[in-house]
């Protein structure tokens, strides 16, 4: 028989009407001779009755059902009785009365209960993952990873964008993780590598005149799983020629906005907040700051630099600083085994220490308050904006270790505070980026974004670079990066200073990326473009704290189910040996 | 400045307004006093004028700039004198006058001309294929491209298919072909392998109640490159469940339906013509038959068994078949030289020899005629509905040879006769598929398609495994295979008979796909599936021929550009052996 309805679509408006339905047993009750079976598709549940007026094989049938089972049911949709409507399912005001049932597939009992709340651990749930994606809720979050590539695909098309694949099995470039390798059987002793990101294939079309191109395109890093990395992943990609930095910017504001009242049905303000690198490091110790909450970071080195705090004096007289934040409020609900767990948190980003203050009726308190007194107190309070009952949090440090902890426990004492408004969308540029990274065990540069960014000056990248400054844009959303992207360098001499400035011979540089360069030589436009993490959108927007719950078949931590052993011919050893040869350079 | 137009945008509509564009210089004439710029981006191309009434600086500037380079141009749309329209270009009865230009990137003589017609060679084409992709015929290849998926995506959003991603680092599962593995650096030794198709992925979401799932899917072969193949491709690939093979076809006839209307403008007939798997064969020799022109095999085995010519009578005697084809009307024109070169093509699909008869007013004529004499020569006549004119060509062989040799010359003569129409696009489906091949050497039975394809006999499987059909089904389009699917396996205990017949053990089909078989035992719906090459088809609807015409950045044979060395600390010889080591089981 051919199904007539999804389950969920059955409403009032075909009372009266038969129909088919296919689906899964969520649950069977037994009631006074009559058996209620709750029967799941993809669309949702309804209820449907089985009794021996409406058929007596169907009911006798039914009473072999369990939990799971695939059945086929024909029936009546009948309007249920006013005190048996259930408001909570959307199908709750009818039921199904079952004149015919089949049983299609049968089903042992589950190692858990498909239902949204489930307490069983995430190792079951990945092992039986078909069974774990039949809970709705995980359900509905690939309808809206599908959803968000749809309203995507959908705008990037309508703005004259093409779809373009770029290779799997491609050249290796340095681009900070590791590749995969994966050898060729055909061309003995060499490899392909998956991409990284498909950075320089984008580049290509630009240079074949394609103007605008996009891709949801697969990437991979060769990496140590973590819960928020996996090692593929997936990108919104795209890249655009003849744009500036505020047309690009514009355009995937309107994106942004498409998406989030597509799929959340939720409208958001453009154009996006902006903060300058350097800013939102200094305010927020954070080049992604959540700014759904305020409890900035506040310079107080001047006030601190000459007190006979050494700590404080110290860490600024050799070039460090002293910053604060004002936890509002908190004094007396802050123990001193609190802080002291505070500052066992800062530890862990490199702080050597936590002090601390609290604000009370008569002024600062606290092991530290004795080294800050009239005037030097009165300017902190100012400076913090201290008001009694207020906790005060001072890092000393280097510049580096002051944003990473303070950082880091603002956005801690953001969320154990409940200062967040979860329902807040903070959508957030952050622009001038540094272009280069100094690595000081190497002694060399590091190209921050990608060595394919432009530079806002030219001239910068050989008399001074690390002060130069990178045509980079991040978009940032309530603390988590969504994706970056800058213009790029079109021209080859710029190409060619900037690869010198990252330390490659010329000879280097042409062997690497001979290729790039020798584009640059037949007629480049201007281009620039972004990235997006697909994986991360989706999972903040569904409101999921886990990634791989927005990924259908994630890689678990276990080398089990989803690793091909050795072939078989091939000696395990020499290929234990392969194991930890293969290392990037 | 912002382009206020592409090129191919200006028509008369818009004379009088000025325009700001940006592209690539397709052709510079310098001509009494004036230069003329035909100024390309990827809508098209348009004419640009420099005259120092316009502009001196312009003009000036203009001199100066050669094929390729990128520029700007600012100036007034004006309509050209009656005479000077150009009905071959869209914008030919306009041009711009410049009153402003700027170089944005200057070009090098490229090593082959940006036009649609080159004879370069194609290895040139594939290294600077950056300036191949300029070419408006290529680049027309890729929006074909982007609008075939966007329909395709289109058409499946609107059926209620869910795109979701699946493992491109995934487990082996024996396919057919050999699979590309990737060496895992956090599990020593062991790979991961690359997807030749997302088949048990897409059947474990059936089994999750997806219900509708598709995916624009990258799948992955180590095979040496040929012509029409790559090592990555990329498959439509989509699975339903509780679906029929009418169901499934009649969708997909649909689809088509959809795409040649959208991409082509053509509306094709549904439902398509089916052929059963034995049809194709016994009439074409093919299992993708082009059906744009008739010339159909005619078994004449009956006839000649009984003749006294040995190859024919010993042919049939054997077990094996002689058939013929009619090529009507070609009796004078193909010599006997010409008919000998047909004989050596013939033995290359294995056919020992050729024989031949020709159709004259007296009767039939050939050297094998004096054996086919009154009612045996009417017969054949009649039976191969010959007539005066007509050549006629015969195979004797055992069937397969017979099919292969005279399906192949069939479609060669086809060609060379110019008997097809090619504005003709016929859609057909081949249906009732044999389950299994038999492969003689290890006297073992393959899955002719895989092993999770649903049989049409159950029983059979056990009793009589040569004769079951599969339930599936292939869409072939002018002699090529589209793609294929079929109905799955969705209880446990015929999949465990189906790897019993391959000749898997208990153990070693639980080792390799203890995980499916678990899954059938938790309600696994009825489903079915089916994937297409989407490189193919983009092929076939542009009118190429050439597979890498499809592909924006396609292999080479040559181990260039797109492989790396091995990573420098291990050694080459290792890694050498290593090459050859990872050989398919």
């Amino acid at each position: 028989m051919q199904r007539t309805h999804y389950c969920g679509e059955l409403t009032e408006k075909i009372i009266g009407q038969t129909v088919t339905l296919q689906g899964w047993v969520q649950k069977r009750r037994d009631l006074g001779g009559l058996i209620f079976i709750d029967l799941r598709d993809r669309s949702g549940i309804v209820q449907t009755v089985f009794n021996p007026d409406f058929s007596k094989e169907a009911l006798e049938i039914a009473e072999s059902i369990r939990s799971e089972f695939v059945i086929e049911v024909y029936g009546k949709v009948v309007e249920r009785e006013e005190k048996q409507k259930n408001d909570k399912l959307l199908t709750g005001s009818i039921e199904v009365h079952v004149e015919n049932i089949q049983i299609i597939n049968e089903a042992k009992t589950p190692p858990f209960i498909i239902e949204d709340e489930t307490d069983v651990n995430e190792e079951i749930r990945l092992k039986y993952r078909y069974l774990d994606l039949r809970r709705p809720q995980l359900a509905k979050v690939f309808k809206m990873r599908s959803d968000i590539t749809k309203t995507v695909r959908n705008f990037l098309d309508g703005e004259g964008f093409l779809e373009v694949e770029t290779p799997i099995l491609t050249k290796s470039t340095p681009e900070g993780a590791r590749d995969y390798l994966v050898p060729s059987r055909v061309h003995d002793g060499q490899f392909y590598a998956l991409p990284q990101s498909p950075q320089l294939f984008k580049q290509m079309l630009m240079v074949s005149g394609f103007d605008r191109y996009y891709q949801i395109a697969r990437c991979f890093r060769d990496e140590d799983l973590r819960a928020d990395r996996q090692p593929e992943f997936t990108q919104i990609d795209m890249e655009m020629s003849f744009m500036t930095i505020e047309g690009i910017i514009e355009l995937n504001e309107r994106l942004m906005k498409r998406v989030m009242k597509d799929v959340k049905g939720i409208d958001i303000e453009t154009p996006f907040k902006r903060l300058p690198y350097d800013e939102a490091m200094s305010r927020f110790g954070s080049d992604k700051p959540d700014t759904r909450f305020a409890m900035e970071l506040q310079d107080v080195s001047e006030v601190v630099k000459d007190s006979s705090f050494k700590v404080f004096a110290g860490a600024v007289e050799s070039g460090g600083q002293v910053k604060a934040i004002n936890v509002k409020g908190s004094a007396n609900s802050y123990s001193r085994k609190d802080i002291d767990a505070l500052g066992e948190f800062a530890a862990r980003y490199g702080a050597k220490g936590l002090a601390w203050l609290k604000v009370d009726a008569e002024g600062l308190k606290g092991p530290i308050a004795k080294f800050f007194e009239g005037e030097a107190a009165e300017e902190l309070v100012k400076l913090l904006d201290a008001q009694e009952g207020d906790l005060l949090l001072f890092v000393a440090d280097k510049k580096s270790v002051v944003a990473d902890a303070l950082g880091a426990l603002r956005l801690k004492l953001g969320k154990d505070l409940n200062l967040i408004d979860e329902t807040k969308f903070n959508f957030l540029w952050v622009t001038e980026w540094p272009l280069f990274e100094y690595d000081e065990e190497e002694g060399r540069y590091y190209a921050a974004h990608h060595p394919f960014t432009m530079p806002a000056d030219v001239e910068g990248l050989v008399s001074n670079p690390s002060a130069v400054k990178a045509q980079a844009y991040d978009l940032v959303l309530n603390g988590y990066e969504l994706g970056g992207g800058s213009l790029r360098i079109y021209k080859r001499d710029v190409q060619e200073k900037m690869f010198k400035a990252l330390g490659f011979t010329e000879e280097e540089a042409r062997e690497q990326f001979g290729f790039l360069l020798d584009a640059f030589d037949y007629g480049t436009p201007p281009h620039g473009g972004i990235a997006f993490g697909l994986d991360r959108i989706v999972m903040l927007l569904s409101g999921s704290t886990n990634l791989r719950d927005t990924i259908a078949f994630p890689k678990t931590a276990s080398a089990s189910d989803l690793l091909t052993e050795a072939p078989s011919e091939v000696d395990p050893t020499q290929l234990n040996e392969l194991g930890i040869s293969i290392q990037s350079k």
